[in-house]
């Protein structure tokens, strides 16, 4: 089964896309291990996931600096040992070719634009064979959904319309999400941004029996929040406030310098927080662009709580990461999972796979080891049943 | 059910005795709420454990410092509320009358020190028509087991005849729990030391069918460890070296400060890692004492791992807690549950406890949500139990 | 010489104003040590300062409640020991008695506030028979002053027309360095308000004589970083970023959660890195209120720095202090100081006590050691001095 | 003046002496800047020292890697920039020839073995027409002098004595040292091995009127107590208890988990603490070899420290750095000024260096600021020396 499977990135140029493509050329060759990979642990690899080597990767981005180049830049940079650029580059080159170019929310009419992006997807599995492609958006964030692309979104006939409209009022990640439904492609959004969560691309998902996962991947301060929060909740320490601080100098950084963007992102990262604790939480959380940070992201959470009696005590932590290389493995993990997810038939959102996720879609369960149990148990499901329907449409 | 439970404390005028009982009789008069109290959230107390109010305590201790001076000293280091030690004071010095003078290994013929123990403990249930009594230890760590008392415990007829010898072969927490069990009391072992787990003891708790648990509350760095490293397990993050260091002033630390003492400690915390990460870890463990820092106890410890593609990336935390805070509430809450065992009928280690051990006994479990898990769905199956065999003997 | 030396403040029942007094009565008695008071370290013990006995407390404030329960407040939150206020219970109720109602930038017309002020300084002199009097500002901070009252304190004549005008255009701190200044007053800006430095304020002081110090005292994070900053820069270790964080949850916190106040703040203390360094630095510097902390203020920064061949190294630090009893020292300190200057006729701004503030009045000099070095022999030739024209108006 | 400089490296293949080769080169050669050259500051700038490019090195070293394959182990540890080693390759080479086989202190006759070293030193400042030598101790450290080795260093008959015995007495330092005041060469001790200190090998370099400085390079985690421990004596705030935890892979690290070796480095990093705050202070003070972390080098100190009325704060640090990228420019800056101190003609241990040794000789000072200061003084009155006696002999 699984075949050959395509993974299409929006934002293919991107660190987080390089890394990703630098390390599945690397790993296929034997060049490199699979440290981070989830999928292939003991518990998710029951689920009968496609294998790394059989990905092929293509994707959209705006930028022209290809693939090759950034593997050199982030090679220099230490996010990718420093030999493994040259030793892949053929195959970054391949992949390279595959690119197209993105489209903008605000350039051009709307429907061509989707239009344009389920063009490029179909072509891309024909001219390559593929059995079934997963659309991974990996771009730069975007801000909170505008009022008019809410009520765009509110139903299919809205949608509709607002695409046929001469003003553009989806953002980008939506465009992508519905183009990708329209081609038959199942659908990952790994960033904060609306993509596939409004209700009226949500519901075409579901009519066309396609899943998708989301939203915005859990790599580092939040991942410790979701370790972290169910031990104070099960031991009755009552957390008093929680403040966190995120430096971070790389491409995602400078996007989040923009109060606007930085909003989806703040709204992602505090849902999970309240949830597992079972009260508010008082205390700052800040995201800063820090040039001189480069790839590295240092997160520094303090946590004051009580205990026995009122007494007062403080946790606090630092997290020193690499962004993309973090987020790297999680993205094939997930291109992987969603592509047999579709094979087995699964469509709309993917609650099990909110592991992943710092908010995830269909689940309101954020208890990092709760997640890791429910995904073990979806894995199991999945590798005990045989195919499914997941034929492209 | 549960009636009157007694619990019986070795180590009954330490700091943890103290602000456990100080605690107890406080929630008991509505004058402290019950913050840090595992028991009583959502489910464990489904378990139908009798309540705070409806424990009894008293102890052994080989200090004469009475509780209430002790509760004053712990208010003023700020440990327990400055206002609670005189709203308690009647409750303390009843407690306090209960406390007999405790016996140390190597005073007189063991066997003599044992059936005064045990002559302690029938007289405390009795003159307090109490319906079980639970035996605790939270005196001072002991060295690990020598050889001599290894021996000396392979077997029932090898203790006897120790116990009959003229020369004091077997430590202290091992007369108490020889004794406990002799007089059909539960027995938790809070501490590091030997206690129940030496096969012979073990086997007397399972002739009388007295459950126990243990070992070493495991209330601070090694709690965060067991909510840590199942996260790096499960993100296929690989753990190169773990360095702790443990700053600790009370007289925890300064018994800790004997190598000797010391190293039951940490061959008690250093048991899960390995365990939970799948492999052997690099890095010191450190504890410390330093005097200055009082019941204060802070640990730092220093993680650094490997990611995607080898990537090096670092995580340090720093916890600043009070020990006798930290434990109080667990040493309730283990109190409540092993007499709730008792009365439904369960006999030897529990392992569904190992929630509120370093080192649990019965099970090789150490994540701490696994744990919660085990907890809440033994709880649920004693709280469809009803009552089980548990009379005293 | 000294004499009887009145110390006037402004916010004279806030948590800093109630530390100092409580300690200073304690101290006075015999009950309380002098640790943090560096005015009695050798070297700066050679200026022939005023003891703190000598010292008579008054001031303004807009809050009714006293002294002696602010005092309290602060023992049950653990800023002072339990014991002392009670101990010094009738000391408080003599200051709080001298106590008078604070003005309102903004109630009535400025002139009649000044001359009230005024009033009330003559009259705390001459009711306590006092030698002279210092005016020290710990009050909350104000915003940075506005265009008008720019305008309006660029020259004496303009200063006059203002305070005669019916719109009211200078902040209260202004109001009380003028008022102090006219009643023959030393002053002490011990926030970032403006106070005694635009321009026709600070010609004021030189008219009459007076000495001024300030602005804002240095008592954490920037403590640290004048400590810091030399190190790297005599190593010539190149700083890259330096990014701060301060979570503070008293009085302080909550005025400076407007962003408006924080400005002062922020703006006071990012001039003396760039100094120090002597480059600009990129990185955030926060200043967030978080209730949960009460009088604690914990700091975090994070530097990122460059050293031979460009090897990036980091240093991070976490400071956990309790700002009023960092602050309340110092305050003895400078009033025993500039009284003591005033005494020896100086006048203007003093540069000498640059170690004490985060932004220096009269001075570049901002490396803490170099500080130290300018206070030592400062305070040597004070001590050489006998007295000197100090007399009062 | 100046001439050519020759710089002996005790530990020539070492990673101290790779990096600082490497660096000095690439200087030279304006491949690289001078980040960390203290000597290139304003104000050290003013001794009048040799140039970078005027440095001649050579060496001892018992181990057969050469300097080229150092430099490229280094590159891709990330020590030194991935370019440099290829950018300097010849040069490498060239110093890799000068380098000399080492001699072990049980090996042979110590005569001998001093002999030997003498004509290598010899050799080198000959054939390389050499005006003067600097040689460098940057081996591994060595335990403290045993008693046999304090009693043949007591006096210089006894020094002669022990040499012509049959029985190796002295450490392989105080041979390199006798051999290089022999010699005529200056001596720096850049490790906490006793070197040029005991009384009778000093006093051969004062008899032969040569400078010599030391002890053991201040790079890290006690640069940082000397920057911060005056901050706490100068603001009269009393430090409790001061922990150090140093957790180092390198190959100091591999040597300094022998216990013996570490107690030089232990004894070297105590010595400022209770000089720089008047008192002694509780805590423990770790050195850890965590052969993971490679060269780079995490230091962890929390501090504990009361201030105004007893309250108790804590400011706790984390110094992530690269060891031998610290200690290279150092080792460059000692060498160029150790060099100049001999042209002017001084002999002896120099104190004015103190800022550059965690355990300085011929002073008690260890204040980072005031160890700048008289730096700076000192180079002054280099600068305005011209050139001196030092001649070679």
């Amino acid at each position: 089964m699984n075949g050959r499977i395509g993974v299409w990135f929006i934002g293919a140029r991107g660190s987080v896309a390089t890394t990703t493509v630098v390390g599945a050329l690397a790993i296929g060759a034997g060049a490199a291990g699979r440290t981070g990979c989830v999928a292939d642990l003991p518990g998710p690899d029951a689920a009968g996931a496609p294998d790394i080597s059989d990905l092929v990767f293509g994707g959209h981005d705006v930028t022209a600096t290809t693939l090759p180049k950034r593997a050199e830049a982030l090679a220099q940079a230490g996010v990718v040992p420093a030999h493994l650029p040259a030793a892949v580059v053929d195959g970054l080159a391949d992949v390279d070719a595959r690119i197209r170019h993105g489209v903008l929310a605000d350039h051009g009419p709307q429907r061509a634009s989707a239009d344009r992006i389920e063009a490029d997807l179909r072509e891309f599995r024909s001219a390559n064979e593929l059995d079934r492609v997963v659309v991974i958006d990996i771009s730069s964030t975007e801000p909170p959904l505008s009022a008019a692309a809410t009520a765009a979104t509110a139903s299919p006939d809205a949608l509709e319309a607002a695409l046929d409209g001469p003003v553009p009022v989806l953002p980008a990640s939506c465009l992508y999400a519905y183009a990708a439904f329209r081609a038959g492609c199942a659908y990952v959004g790994f960033t904060p941004s609306p993509g596939p969560r409004p209700d009226a691309i949500a519901a075409l998902a579901a009519t066309r029996g396609l899943p998708w996962a989301g939203s915005d991947g859990k790599t580092g301060e939040t991942l410790l929040k979701s370790a972290l929060a169910p031990m104070f909740a099960t031991r009755a320490l009552r957390v008093r406030s929680w403040s966190s601080v995120n430096l971070l100098g790389g491409g995602d950084g400078e996007t989040l310098a923009d109060p606007a963007n930085a909003d989806s992102k703040t709204a992602s990262k505090a849902h999970g927080l309240p949830q597992m604790l079972g009260h508010a939480v008082d205390g700052p959380l800040h995201i800063d662009y820090v040039p001189d940070m480069g790839d590295a992201k240092t997160a520094w959470d303090h946590i004051s709580f009580e205990g026995f009696l009122g007494t007062r005590m403080t946790l606090q932590f630092t997290w020193a990461g690499i962004d993309s290389a973090l987020a790297a493995p999680l993205v094939l993990d997930l291109a992987r999972l969603v592509a047999r997810a579709h094979e087995a038939g699964e469509a709309g959102p993917l609650p099990a796979l909110g592991f992943f996720f710092k908010d995830p879609a269909g689940t309101d369960e954020h208890r990092l080891a709760a997640q890791w149990d429910a995904l073990v148990a979806w894995c199991a499901r999945l590798g005990s049943t045989t195919g499914g329907t997941g034929v492209t449409p």
